[in-house]
């Protein structure tokens, strides 16, 4: 009663499974990276199908392969495109060899579940190859960047969704809070007035170039150096292959995928990863900056800022009783920093390339994928749990403007930024009110403070009146 | 027939699968944070269940607990700390609210298991309630950060017996290679003779001072803040309750858990996760250039160094046979990009913390214990199946130091620096032999050349006779 | 005899010497802030000039500064910018206040030369005023990021100069190094051939992207928030002088300088300068690989691959005689490091941002100028001092391409993986030579032979011949 | 009449200015590494010259130097040691070549400040040579490694003792605000009642945890590998030297200098600065979070918490009268951030390291004493400029915690956690006082509540009075 199954390798033997889709190089994979405990990213595993389908129909298309093992293969392929025999999946996520346990592990599981197609047994290799016919033309090093590219932008395309919703998340709180007048605050000190929209608009307008910067960089991913075999000469990969194979890629994945023009420099460079990467880490950064504004003007709710009201997602204490706390907000911030932590990792891994090939493609790989796909929850949760049911505290915001020193910026014009730091500093110590001081002394009336002290008015550019300054 | 059970919160109600030892604070935490997809750590979930059993039993100390409750408490927390109901912890690695949800999602399951044990229904929180009963004494605010701690410490302490084995790996190799002579290099050129034991006994004591600073590092985290409860300021916790509580730490982890001095201080600063990834990133530099020099050392097998012989772990090419490469040293590598990517995230949660508290613990729990977990494995398979068997190749070693003109260093003490440089000079471009060159003009007898330029000689401190450059 | 006047602020007085142009706040700022030793970057120094004299100017045309004044400060404002009254700008690169000290440093001078140009005495702040003349219808807010972006935008264009040098570089080197056969490197282990000008080739092409993402990053600079004053709103700035002074930058500049349209975002988002810094980076860590491969491939002369020969800069070793360092290549590796580094205290810097404004501008600039610097500098010698005068050691390259195993991989769709790696195997051990071995047991014949494995055959894409590969 | 003299190396020759104490590898280094335009740092100029005294002397004691040579060599050192001939040290802060053009400026300033000693023409360096005598039984890569360490040494027993100023500073704030009670705040979020001496208590103590840090890592760079010579070997250098030039750099520095007990490792590996480098960074992280709660504190003056009163260092801003920025605390976020940055390259540049020396060494040079020296000089005038004059708004304070719900958790144990929430609820819906709903109710007595709810008593361990809680 056999359970097993006995595979080969040039560097000696192994029992399999006989259940097992994947062999003995997904095993000595097993054994050799036993790292993260966090499987190679499912997207990836996808991706990576779906280049195996297309680099069959190019084998196919240019005689190199049988018409029923390549059938067997592409129909193996498709299964798990959509998501089939995920669990034969088995190898790290961190591993050594650039991604050749991912590509054999792939090639193994193809090649068994073809041969069942086939009628024949798994392990029977003469009949369909993991290496000499699901491998055929290619190479881990261009199987693999091919497949990463196109999962990253895969899963970009879905980042890029929630941005535009968050976006109009923002945007909609920018016209409802566009009436909101509040203090301005640089360095955390009372500046002049502006409004809460205006705030919000601000957010979106920052949150629409990072669309743009993460859908541009996510474009060069469609670059791919398909046919580029080991070291991008393309050894081993027929041109009219080369040509069909990328045909069949932008079909499988029903993008314009392109070939590099220069496939040695495509097998080398890393560039768009870390481009991608950073586009990721600017927005992190933005968005870490817009949660961290909201969570000061959300304190409170007696001994904070109290501007903004959040919707109540949790309790917030095990021992506070009534406490609820931003935690969506606090997320964001979680996330950006492991998305910049992410990038610092990817960057080194680039720098680590050597030669023609940069072998730290799975930690490139495990972290790029990690930070696109958080970054995506994050936003979304936050758009849809925080954001949505955003309320503002009008009364505080006003109360904050009526009391503050900031406005008199706006009488710079007309007495001079000396006059009005005097006043400002007597009435900090009097605890006196701005605006009386100037009626009572004389110094504008009352009418003329109305107009050039309105808040509203000191939210757009513009003096009031003429200045009135005397020069010479 | 019921399936589900209706709990309450302060927010309002939901449905619980009556299944769920988790309750309705759980739930939320699962809708708020769906980021990552990896749940927290097993490590840190088993050390709460520690930390959980620790106070229940402090609370009955001091009479604030009741006997039964208690003792249900401590069986529930007793399962949990040996991997029980591990399905049951469900929130996020990376979730907002500073670990409340990890806090509340065990104290709901201790709760409900422990209404089990006390032959009670599931959510009948009137008999034991995860806040009033579970949580006693407690905040989030100290329970997470103890378990945090000791959990890391646990974790560590496997990570240091790897490092030994790994420094014993690196000792008998100082020993092996001790006569293997080969060519020092400096800047990747040609330096002066050293032994290839030399190269690893350095190797050795590098990873000597890194057990050092990570065993120094991961002391700290013995120093715990229970007690503090919400802000350091020990509101609802008994003194004795606080004295009590350590005592069972100490015992519930068999390690000598001690309270901080300052317990305001030891809830609001992170100085100590800080210095442990510090220490962390420093030995993941140190292993990477180890990698980086045994990858160049062993780079070939024809066109690259050959100087050792590398186990072979796998077929290194889908496409090029026979092709094995160094992927033990790879992954070590990787795992130090990402020990250092992680390294970064931590350093922005930390200077993220604001007033008593740093709210970004689950960031900071999620990336130090993955640090400490991939360098042990790394390190780990890297001993195991690359030093275990690694080889030098000796005669390529030797021919290197017999081509090479690095040698005439220890020329200088005898000819001075100028005359030497212009015999390499002059070597370098007629190809000739620098030892047949001085012979031959009889700048030196053959018995002192063989006697100066003795490369075991040269490994070792000294120059060979008394100088002879006459100087006045 | 008087040598100093005395200055007043809000604060108090001080005693500034009569010959300094700064005043009372550059002192303060100088007493506040001694940090690095290091002021601020004259570029920034001089763009601010051209800022001061296009605001001076718009004042002037919408009738708020009079003629006399504008006119002499305009004319002090040309003198600053180029590179007059350097020594007068002192206040320190890294400071606190978001550039107000550099601003006022700026006004003071300004005020006090056009003092002088109008006949009166330094320190007379009524006929010309830091705040009221000088800083009319503007604030740091909006003065500072213009002149900043301005400053970097310069800087780059210079670096682009040079990065197209530098492409020629390598472009020369691609026709250059075209015939030269090497083995191709993945892992550090042999792989397949190629030549080494279609690796120079790849460097061009990278550099090229680099290029592209420099220029398009820097083109983001051109978009300033000048008008915006203290927080976005335009306070105190006339619609009509925000339209001239964007007029009048674009002219001071000779660029097409745009006003952002939300002067709200532009005053509190600093995406541009991460996007910037990152598009530095990708650079930084695309010429540091570029390096790496160059210092290893020149590795020897003797111990080392030895394919490349560096020109001679400097002696290498004041010990070791006739050493000679890849020194221009080790420069640019820590130009890259420094650059990475950088890009981590910009990120920071700018994820601090709070409400209406970035403080931690100086520090901002501080690194992204420097950056930009150091990259211009150090690829500008790399090129004219490594690249312009590289050569390849033919023979050395092609002496490793024949004694190689790589070249089987062209066995693959004749052979079959398998057949094709034992025959290495068996090479390895026995250290026979893989064609004799192949004619020898009637595999292929010697003209088959010689026609697959052909290694410039091995460089362009394709297989020899048909697959031979028997399947079903 | 000559105003220059011809200087030779194997390289070629080249025109010195007769003026000039430094020879031709100085001006090749100028020439190569026009990069930041900031020379090497000053204190490592003179820690090297130290360096070659404390040689020269060892080497007269082994009778390798004459007396006479040997003493003009010290004379020339004892003068670039306290600052002489300052400006012969051109060579810039990132440069190629480990250090060895900052070696062979030294080399050549001290040879011909020699020969002026003994009476010989600058350039006659067969009578005194900077490589066979200033450089005898030294490399670049021992005299170098030396130097920094001590360099860093000495810089960082500045930075201990203006950090343990800093602790005065905080701990006479902890003594001086003891009795200010204030709400605690986490997730900025009112917590419970803490008193603001006990946030400076525990500010204190983590900057002791920061001086222990730093002392313990500044003590690893006592240990250094002098007597390495090239490549730890010892290669040139007499044991007896060895044992002599630690001795008198001891001496020479005043400090208890080692030799480490592994030469190989010790010019190998980089740790030792990592180290120090990641201790400065922790407590970057420290001082920037403290910075961020006093800004955060420090808000308003009217639209802030206003709970701090900073002192007025500077007007903050060039447009809005009488404000006033938390400068001294900012600048410290952007040392910290800096230092942060710092950090990132030198752990780049110690990864980069290959066999057996790191030759980045220049750029960790640069970054490491920056980091030292601007940490010293920040904290310095962070303590002078704003904790010496800092006060507290006791007034505020007291008022936030009177508003404050926080203080219902001293109910907890007497209400149990679902009542005391209900309770905030319904005061935060209706505005209405917690104290009062609690007495009209008859849940608590007056004098009950005074008791329980005294927040000063909340601001140390334990319940008021025992838990009511009736559990089964």
């Amino acid at each position: 009663m056999a359970t097993t199954r006995i595979e080969k390798d040039f560097l000696g033997e192994k029992e399999v499974s006989t259940e097992a889709y994947y062999g003995i190089q997904t095993l000595r994979a097993v054994e050799n990276f036993p790292i993260t405990g966090t499987p190679v990213h499912p997207e990836l595993i996808r991706s990576l199908a779906i280049v195996k389908k297309a680099a069959a129909i190019a084998n196919m298309d240019t005689h190199q392969l049988s018409g029923p093992i390549g059938e067997a293969i592409i129909k193996a392929a498709e299964e798990v495109a959509i998501g089939g025999l995920a669990d034969q999946f088995i190898s790290d996520s961190i591993q050594g060899g650039a991604g050749t346990s991912i590509n054999m592990n792939m090639n193994e599981v193809l090649a068994n579940r073809a041969l069942e197609h086939l009628g024949k047994e798994k392990g029977d290799y003469f009949h369909c190859s993991p290496n000499n016919h699901v491998n055929m033309s290619q190479s881990t090093n261009d199987a693999i960047p091919t497949a990463l590219k196109l999962a990253a932008y895969r899963l970009t395309q879905q980042l890029l969704e929630t941005m535009d919703e968050l976006h109009k998340g923002f945007t909609e709180k920018t016209v409802a809070f566009d009436a909101v007048i509040k203090m301005g605050r640089t360095h955390l000190q009372d500046a002049v007035p502006i409004r809460l929209g205006q705030e919000f608009g601000a957010y979106a307008k920052v949150l629409g170039r990072d669309i743009e910067r993460i859908r541009r960089s996510a474009d060069n991913l469609l670059t791919v150096n398909m046919g580029a075999t080991a070291v991008g000469t393309g050894l081993n990969a027929k041109p009219e292959y080369i040509e069909q194979v990328i045909v069949h890629l932008a079909e499988g994945f029903g993008v314009p995928v392109r070939k590099a023009d220069d496939l040695v420099d495509a097998t080398q460079n890393t560039d768009a990863y870390i481009e991608l990467s950073a586009a990721l880490k600017v927005c992190a950064v933005n968005m870490s900056k817009i949660c961290n504004d909201i969570r000061m003007m959300a304190s409170g709710p007696r001994a904070g800022l109290g501007e903004l009201i959040l919707p109540e997602r949790q309790p917030g204490s095990s021992i506070m009783p009534g406490k609820v706390n931003p935690v969506m907000a606090e997320v964001v911030n979680q996330v950006a920093f492991q998305v910049m932590g992410n990038d610092h990792t990817i960057c080194l891994a680039c720098e680590a390339g050597q030669f023609e090939l940069n072998v730290m493609g799975p930690v490139i790989a495990f972290n790029l994928l990690q930070s696109i796909k958080i970054l995506n929850n994050g936003l979304d949760v936050f758009n849809r749990f925080l954001i949505a049911g955003l309320e503002a505290n009008n009364a505080r915001c006003s109360a904050y403007v009526a009391q503050s020193f900031g406005i008199v910026t706006a009488l710079n014009p007309h007495l001079g930024y000396e006059v009005a730091a005097r006043l400002v500093k007597e009435a900090l110590q009097t605890g006196g009110n701005i605006k009386d001081m100037i009626i009572e002394r004389g110094i504008l009336t009352e009418a003329e403070v109305e107009e050039i002290l309105d808040p509203v008015q000191m939210t757009t550019p513009g003096i009031s009146g003429e200045r009135l300054l005397i020069q010479e």
